[in-house]
């Protein structure tokens, strides 16, 4: 086990901050692509985080906090993002972002201020058990995951164009 | 086949950008960390793209414009940063992948003047004939799989941490 909380801060304050280098800016082709039918294109991924910023890890952690396992956590819908009716920019969405995440991680320093809570458990709709650890580590590596897949679909666009060099390239190696 | 010069270069100028903002001031745990016997840890895959900047993208661009098929490629060793001597600290590091790129862009929109150039071939010591824009596309490409790289070695550290949400956590599917 490695989970520390000023270490999983340091990622979770930085992931909005390195999306907002990345991608602002970006000519459409690269924001609107996808890996295929029923794949997110980055655009998507940028609002499921938000979505998890506003609707699971606080609204989680809190009940956590208040309820214990007494009351399972309300499901997260994972495709919530894709029935948004009003479309941001890249540039709206990363803004919104970086501005909630910065509050999440404000409310998470207010209210783990000891190492003590990370023991307190909950109930997941699925998972049955939680621990507040557990549930702060999924955050931090959900951001990782989904850095990832957004670099993925994005090198997915050059999959033919990069020739033989294919081969050393092992974000194209089809899963 | 999607290659542009423009939207490839918008990839190019941001990868060190959104690196420097993403690994700057992490702790020791997060750049040290790798996955297992024989792989890399975050600060060796930033060396491999230094050194890619050095030995591998610029001077084969530039071997196909002056020799074409001529003369093939030198070979590229692609683990030659394990053998460096002296170890920069990932600040030093990035700000020389942020100064080669900038300096390597520089030349790649001085060579690249025509789309003409992009059909020019060269022999590659494993592929044989390649292309111009074989090349570059793969030289973007290989932005993107180290960047997807370099997550996921940090997502491992959390791999027992996240409990049961391993299994939505794409990143940390064993390959």
């Amino acid at each position: 086990m490695h989970f520390n909380l000023k270490e999983s801060i340091e990622i979770l304050e930085r992931t909005p901050k390195a999306l907002e280098h990345y991608l602002s800016g970006l000519s459409e082709a690269w924001l609107l692509g996808n890996e295929g039918e029923g794949t997110w294109n980055v655009t998507e991924v940028v609002e499921h985080l938000i979505q998890a910023e506003k609707h699971n890890w606080i609204p989680r952690m809190e009940m956590i906090l208040q309820e214990g396992e007494g009351k399972p956590f309300p499901p997260f819908d994972r495709f919530s993002h894709l029935q948004q009716v009003h479309k941001q920019t890249i540039k709206q969405q990363l803004f919104e972002f970086n501005s909630i995440r910065a509050e999440n991680i404000d409310t998470l320093q207010k209210l783990i201020d000891s190492e003590v809570y990370l023991e307190k458990t909950g109930s997941h709709p699925e998972f049955g058990t939680v621990k507040l650890r557990e549930l702060l580590s999924a955050w931090v590596v959900h951001d990782l995951t989904h850095t990832a897949q957004i670099v993925r679909v994005m090198a997915e666009r050059y999959r033919t164009d990069v020739g033989p060099w294919m081969e050393y390239l092992g974000i194209l190696k089809k899963k």
